[in-house]
């Protein structure tokens, strides 16, 4: 049975990649990503140099038991995304990013010139290159074209919760798929559901944080979005019904009145 | 641990509920039943009595394994229903009743006053009832007065696949639920993300045929939806988090410009 | 040019109805029903009744200028809705009614069995019934064959300006239109492209209330529902585009990548 | 009274550019631009240079009677649409250019880093520079802080006529609108009430063309644009009410049941 995740020739069970930001204590972030069982663990590394709040240690804690992503949060330009990659490789010794280039403060939301740029830098360094983006299919392509081991397009922007708010143009991704590398949705995803949503349309994986980490009980809430990413996949490989115009009566019916009319009063 | 589903005093840890139409292949509805984890499944007796394709014998297939609940598909009128129920109890020795009083051939939508006007006699005469119903608050609030043992209101026509359409009304059902029996959503609900939306609102369970029996692999459809049930009931119990009006940067950023403007060329 | 409303035989030119409810000033009032253009005002007879804030000489107000249609909002039983229907023909000398059944305090939803059993006795005393219900395409099918001169389903609760909430339901009462008597839409629009939306879909009519009486700027509100009701109107008519699968290019391309990719750099 | 759209310091009162595309007849084209409202009209420069069907004189019926905005469709790169926005100059004597980069020709999207790029040159060689873009927040920031007069994002893919598909990301340009020159709806509008709904959030102005040219009466269906637009306008300005989180009952309610219950029969 090989139903597998294939990043970068790598093979993967598990379809939900986790973040380790927002989480108020490092025992419940062990237990939310033991329960999420996800083999692929994003880490800030500007977070980590800076020694910020629940990032000491962190990259100890997770090297070894998981596939490291190192990830660029805090860039706003190319320049800033390059230099914390490379910080990253030598702290970890992983040649994998997450490539974000963020100039948004408000709404977390990629530049995708610059995405771009240092993609293309990182890609010539030898980096394996997961580009967060917005919801971009032409982006998508060029980012594929040059080499980037997946592409990771927004639902909604970072830890807002909103759910698959760019859902058309999601799908234009999916019909694209044979000429993209693994889609991977990140951002956005606040419930289950969402995951399963764009698991049942077809998306390769998807990337939680917030909706983990924020939720009252984050080990739980791993382990919910845990199946609901593989109820989603197992649907996708189901082969769904497809919706009806009218809804299913099991005989023919069409001119039939809809209810038998009284006599008027 | 004890969340269980509390339905007319019988306790359940299962909160899928299953049809049995539609099926091509007794095996295979068979295996579908198992791979779902659904402790209660709904039989037509109408179509048990006619001896509708795939319905002889369903009877004794189903009884003894399953939490039989016989339905009144088939019945556009109180009277029919009535008549249905009791066939039913006296089929199975079961005084359970799915109430469905459907006088519309192409969308399938029950009919609000013959269905209340059977309940009444229903109840009257022992039964348990659990009556299909449109996302009507108000109907529900009546049907849980006179002792219905819960409400099932649609996500969308019957067999229709469409999704959580009437989401807005549901969530009134859910606002309301101190006042109201167990809600349990019926009918509409194509994938598991479906299911798993309306768990996370606060549902009390969902029933699912068509989605399943449908999918090209009705047995792996049955345990996708299975997942998302738990999923979408542990989520609700997890504490989701709280969406939000921006991202969910790490520091106030308010009144800073969304990226810094280069010269204008 | 013709493209009349006609309801119980009486032809208007205009598609918005209006109400009279939530007004801080009779003046304003005034100026917004000029400006919506509308030809039928309903009034809450039972607010004239107890001399509601805003409601005295009300009647007298709009009697004479616009077709008057009281309201028995206020009851919560079909009783207390023929009582008041009743009084408003005394008041009014006016046989038309827009029957409101409404126990539910929160959410202003209508009782269907209630409002049907009432919707009878109006009929059988000569009343011209307008019914305002829930998105229950059944239940409109029998108020339709026992005379009633609309239905009036809602597109979201009473004055919450959420919007087209139903649509899914809607739409079946629009493919069902030639078994029903006009489609008024009725409740819950808040904006004029909500009206818009659901004149092109098909509807004959819709009621605004709330969402002119509240604005900032009641009599430009009321000048804007006026113009999206007339675009809808107009765009149905029209005969819009067809949407389409992919967007629309000049030449086929199937097949086609998306991008020429680069090489990988 | 002066709630005009201003671009690159010219003042016009209609908020509805539209295209000339896909007209069966010249004719019609001619009163549907008349019966828009319309004071900008876009052209194809490259279906005007080839001579497309219906591209014929296209210019000359167009120039004097509109302000014209020639398109560079047809470029797949920056380097394609300089030289089709430097025709377009020549054979107009116009400096504005609706820019678009499309490589796409599936779904007709724009691509970021060669519409960038080609309004860098354009800007530098004294074009007024109108982009077509995805619904990208940052890369609208960067285009305004170079320079150009408007941005365009899409609400869907041209031609799709899928509606506002993209409200979410909308909703972000329009927070942020002081960072921003004025921002234009292009593309996936395909209803009147499409278009009222962007301008109800604030959008500037829409660009429709598709809807209104394959509009079985493309005559009509300009009109109820025009008063869409200025529908959503005067809603946008007259303040709309705020939904609620209930209905709106007129007097407090909290902790009233529902319905009263009979009692259990």
């Amino acid at each position: 049975m090989s139903d597998s995740l294939v990043i970068a020739n790598q093979t993967f069970r598990s379809r939900l990649i986790v973040g380790t930001g927002k989480y108020h204590d490092r025992g419940v972030m062990r237990d939310a990503l033991e329960a999420s069982g996800a083999e692929i663990v994003t880490v800030s590394i500007r977070r980590v140099e800076i020694g910020a709040p629940g990032h000491q240690g962190l990259l100890e804690e997770v090297m070894g038991k998981y596939h490291l992503l190192p990830n660029t949060a805090g860039a706003k330009t190319a320049e800033e995304a390059v230099r914390i990659a490379r910080l990253g490789r030598a702290l970890t010794g992983e040649n994998w990013v997450k490539l974000e280039v963020i100039p948004d403060p408000l709404y977390l939301l990629p530049d995708p010139i610059e995405t771009y740029h240092a993609a293309k830098i990182l890609l010539q360094e030898g980096f394996i290159v997961l580009p967060y983006i917005g919801p971009d299919p032409v982006l998508a392509t060029k980012l594929g074209a040059i080499g980037c081991a997946t592409v990771m397009p927004l639902a909604a922007p970072i830890g807002s919760g909103w759910g698959v708010k760019t859902r058309a143009l999601i799908e234009v991704f999916l019909r694209l798929r044979d000429q993209l590398p693994p889609i991977v949705i990140d951002a956005g995803l606040g419930l289950p559901s969402h995951a399963a949503e764009v698991m049942e349309l077809g998306a390769d994986a998807v990337l939680v944080n917030t909706a983990i980490a924020e939720a009252k009980d984050p080990v739980a809430m791993a382990a919910a979005f845990r199946m609901a990413v593989e109820a989603g996949r197992k649907a996708y490989l189901a082969g769904p019904m497809t919706a009806r115009e009218t809804a299913s009566p099991s005989s023919p019916v069409v001119g039939v009145p809809l209810v038998q009319p009284e006599a008027p009063v």
